[in-house]
């Protein structure tokens, strides 16, 4: 099942899981046009190649080890650190384990809901 | 210390809890002016009393199980799972178990900002 635009309550194990290759799947757990959350799973060596997008974005790391690129700077952030990525500023992550990641963007990603 | 606004990078262990009493605490994690995520802890049995506010909110439930009232609607919720508040809908929780829970809102919370 994929969600519903401005579903109230969002029970992890019905939602479908949408494989993206690479040792990354996803989530897309809530949403309205102004705020989306996205759950995310990277096995370990998996990649989130450099891109960018217009849409704010927060991340919290649930589990799990990354290097995080924002524009020019690297860090290495662990469970329980978060980042944050302003509108068009190219970001990317490589996982050093099994690591979950809950992304926000505002506005919403009309990228990431099925065409129907 | 409190987190600077549009930090790239936020590390869990760098961010001084807020006591808010009741058994709940809180760590403002990240924030620009359009997004702010909040990582606030609930002790079993503590109560986030009903309110509202302009922001739209989307919450993850990290760990524990609480009862969500949004408006009309209440479901028990666990990790996990995620919450969807449209702007200036009355909501509420209560803790069943020590719990913590991520909140996102757009735009971010004035309020939440020690004045300077």
């Amino acid at each position: 099942m994929f969600v519903q635009k401005e579903q109230l309550f969002i029970e992890f194990q019905k939602i479908d899981w949408e494989d993206k290759g690479g040792g990354v799947r996803r989530k897309v757990m809530a949403y309205g046009d102004q705020l989306m959350a996205v759950y995310a799973e990277f096995k370990r060596g998996a990649v989130g190649a450099l891109h960018h997008h217009p849409h704010l974005q927060i991340t919290y790391i649930e589990s799990g080890s990354l290097t995080v690129h924002i524009g020019a700077e690297t860090k290495m952030l662990r469970a329980g650190d978060f980042y944050y990525i302003s509108a068009d500023v190219i970001h990317g992550v490589e996982a050093h384990e099994d690591s979950v990641l809950i992304d926000f963007f505002t506005p919403m990603r009309e990228d990431f809901i099925p065409a129907t």
